[in-house]
């Protein structure tokens, strides 16, 4: 198969835009050839359990599944009985951006709460579990939060940990949403294990890391969940040949590859948003925390940008006319962001 | 990350124990680096709806998803409204191998038919639909077939025009499970477009025949589906960075690999099939037409030669002592076949 | 409001073209009055779960609900986790009979087995659990059996401790489907209690008993359920003033009106049953033994009885020219049957 | 059965501890007698189109339903695709009273609006509907507001007019709760088919304004559902001797029954509203509107009042200590209010 498309064109669109780290290819070479065990019982779903444990503990277990909106379900539909509901920010990308799959298969209520910078405010916790007796009520058994957030920001240690216990002084369980978990970590300056404790079930990110399509279920709590396995063959997420989502997993998390990835995601967002905020008329409306830059650009702007060639997304939440999302990814090169930088300052210049 | 596991080492367990083959590695490689654009917006994917056009007709149209049974779940449920139930043998997959997934994330209801060799029985199918006023009754108003099936059969070109042509003048509509529809077409000596002359929706396999994770819900009846796109991000099967999911596609379908890979695995099963029923006490339980091989070993015998390392399973179903279910796979080499051939000899021997 | 339809005519369609026993609606009258808590905090509840502790043991307890296909939908999801399904005759109501709604609202799937007279074959039940590890198989975890079935027939107390015996033994809950469990103890001539000897969970009818609208599930093993009063809530089965429905349970089942009415109904299917029988070129296709009668009567005769006014229904299932199906209710008199059977027997005549 | 309750005692709890009207009762003691034909096809049934014709207009269909959260739930289900979404105030009881049943049975992500008053505020309706090729995102497609409301206030023709206007202009369709929407007409001096003008479903309310057990799904538009019937019997809400459920509407909604029921509980609350307003200490939340009074209450006068053998609940969503709401119900005599009124001022008077 011939290469259809330009291997050294960087866009800001998304860090999905992203191709996959030459490591993640190269570990699934190595996991190539003969045959193994399916469905996990290999050799690499056994040595990523090591990694894992490594990372978060050693009660820590880890299921590879498909894709985000996957691992999000099955986390959470493992943690609630039938008639559960979570907590989430209203941003939250499983209240938004999953149209509205934990509805519609898994029956799971999503509950949300007001939320000016992605973050899930502590104070929005319920204090107590509804009353076992009252069946006309919703209940809130969890809460969800995301880290990275989906405006961007970091929760911090010190946020994860007054969320966890604000949710565990109610009774109620914590997952976390770490689609972009490195990001959040290297921007904390802590380990993966220390941005999520007390979390009982992680979604752990990796496609957007570098990987080709392959995220986790990390269950740090084993008491939070039942039957996690077979949610994830009924959800759909589970991989025949889950040798080769192991493989990427273990070529992002085995070693320093993670924070790498996420280093650069994040370094280069921070270059983007300075330079962007430093344009006469163009201003940046989230603290650029970790690898997204939201900002507002002049009118006309953002679509002469376009014209030469970048995507990037409107941002319709903010409701701001200009107001656009700049993700920056694992391989974003300095150059990308510069020559970005450039084409948008010609194009401010020229809307003058 | 290293090899933790012999790349050498065959076995029968299943088709999706192989690994993937070197071009469908080659083509996610070609299509890696740079920025391309997310969710089926790549040119890979453009790609794949030239190739299927090829194979299955101008109006065909590929979604690429993540595993089969998200491939059937997604093409039956696009195909009916929330009353709609499908007509299947009762050994099909959907029926006993996807811990009931139509049924729990989906609301379908499988009726089960009689079957004895794995095919669909014509005469199964009811002959019209149920009337639209009775809200009592199951209303089937598709039928499913597996091409090849669980049982290792073949439905011919002639079988599956029967199956349509009754499925049609009841007025239901046709899907075939095609995990292995390539080594039917083979089987058949068929192309891909002939094997499912007729059918409205095909769940195309691809992991099993080479690929690392990837499957398509191909839509050859446009007018048979509804809200395809929007079930697939529900059902948790689509896939970010689609353009690796269809670069495998692209791998196995847009040249000869797939009836490559078929013809080794057909005739490997072939030539075991033969060694295994020319052994004293050894007798095979169905025709052998694609790439599995059902045999009843005598007594004692499966479990020795699984002590000499080789895996396959017991075939419950059959309820015959020793039945054992044994599949070939695309890479499945002739050394490998006669030295599990020679160790089941051995036992045999060994058992008298 | 006016009357408008005829009080005095009575048909053979089915036991819910029947109206409501003169106890019920008094005690609906009796219920009525001032204020009392609603969805269950009433004194006619209470009384209730007194009533069904008499009937059914100690550990008993009874929730009201709307319909047959809402009592059994309930009880099976308490009575399994989000991947259990359920063994039942192809011919239960619960596969049949309720547009899958067991598979659509709460996603279970029911695995039907064959039976010829509607029992549940005990050798039909699995032998074991499928093992926990495995999560690609449907996991049968309970068993539903229909007193009586939907082909009339009644499971004696042998057979059900055989039912019984055989589930608890496989490690496996046992429901049964008693929309009619007043006719099938009144034709095996034991009492509630005895007819369920072992069940864990059952579906008690009232509806066809003389009731207006009201089934309840009755829990004799409490252990076997999770969550039900939630589920009752959210599958949509919680009355608000249910006074009403407990009156109307109360009306049926404190003193002897279920096993009057049941006679009665009983008494009429057999008098029916004997006078077709007894018709040339009649002949009843099951024993009848409880208020069913399946009849095959000669060409042209049932559209002939029905011109004369009569509703009763063919019988498709039985694929034979000529079936029908004739119902007697809790109220049915023996001059309707008598006068029944004069029009069949005129029509028979008249069709030689 | 013997009476076991109270039949003069009358509370403030809610309109759902109130009994039948005696019309009611009457109305299904003329349907019973004789056989008539099950699940709608009675004169019961045929005649209350004829009565819904003349409320809602020539081309409305009645659907009767055994409660509330049914009607809700089969009426979203049947005006949404699978992928559709339902906007609504926070405090709407598909919200916040439904234990999530439209999530968990019918996949119907409610997407919640503030709202300080209970009713759908217009500036909270999408201005167009999602993208369809938008595959991540909700997709709203219908509207639901209440009339009367869950703070009991009304919309009024004019907000129900700028609702549809909104709703209709972005393509969206709109549903109305009206569980009591007697009281909303009565409470706006209109008709019931004025205060739904261009509504496309209704849920009719019965049960609290003096049935046993009933509500209907009103069809204004026809073209607005898909599947109702089919999904009525799905969703467990089908009943089988439909002609009492259907003379229980006649019962209220043939002549006045409805008007005279609605105006006794608007007009007790608004003697109780204003008792209360003029007491020392106390206050009224909201305007009232209808038949439900939110107050402010001195510390420690609820329970005390409770003392005294009243119900009436805590009103937590307020989030101010001494909130109660206290229901008027149709058969809410003058006496009750005015020695409820009397307890309620003697225990300010002690608490003082």
């Amino acid at each position: 198969m011939p290469m259809l498309h330009d291997a050294v064109k960087y866009d800001f669109g998304s860090d999905n835009y992203a191709g996959a780290h030459p490591a993640v290819l190269e570990a699934m070479v190595a996991a190539n050839g003969g045959h193994v065990g399916s469905y996990g019982d290999d050799p690499y779903t056994a040595r990523l359990q090591e990694v894992m444990k490594g990372h978060f503990g050693a009660d820590a277990r880890a299921f590879p599944v498909f894709n985000g909106t996957g691992a999000n379900v099955i986390a959470l539909q493992s943690m609630l009985p039938r008639w559960g509901a979570v907590v989430a920010p209203a941003s939250a990308h499983i209240n938004t951006d999953e149209n509205a799959a934990p509805e519609r298969i898994a029956g799971i209520k999503i509950v949300p709460r007001p939320s000016t910078d992605g973050r899930l405010d502590p104070g929005t916790i319920p204090s107590t579990r509804v009353d076992e007796d009252d069946v006309h009520s919703v209940h809130p058994l969890a809460v969800s939060f995301s880290n990275t957030t989906e405006l961007g920001s970091v929760h911090s240690v010190a946020q994860v940990r007054e969320i966890v216990t604000k949710a565990k002084d109610a009774g109620l369980l914590v997952h976390c949403d770490g689609s972009r978990l490195a990001n959040a970590a290297v921007a904390a300056g802590v380990s993966l294990g220390e941005i999520t404790e007390g979390v009982d079930v992680i979604s752990l990110g990796a496609t957007k890391l570098g990987a080709v399509a392959v995220e986790a279920v990390v269950v740090r709590n084993p008491e939070a969940v039942v039957g996690l396995e077979m949610l994830r063959k009924i959800d759909l997420q589970l991989a025949s040949k889950q040798r080769f989502l192991s493989a990427q997993l273990l070529a992002l998390y085995e070693g320093e590859v993670w924070r790498e990835n996420a280093s650069n995601a994040n370094a280069q967002a921070a270059r983007l948003g300075e330079a962007v905020a430093a344009l006469e008329g163009c201003s940046v409306l989230y603290p650029v925390e970790a690898n997204a830059v939201f900002a507002v650009l002049p009118e006309g702007v953002a679509d002469a940008v376009r014209e030469r060639g970048w995507h990037f997304y409107d941002w319709g939440p903010a409701g701001i006319p200009g107001a656009v999302r700049m993700m920056t990814a694992w391989d974003t090169p300095t150059e990308a962001v510069e020559a970005f930088v450039r084409d948008i300052k010609d194009c401010v210049a020229a809307a003058r």
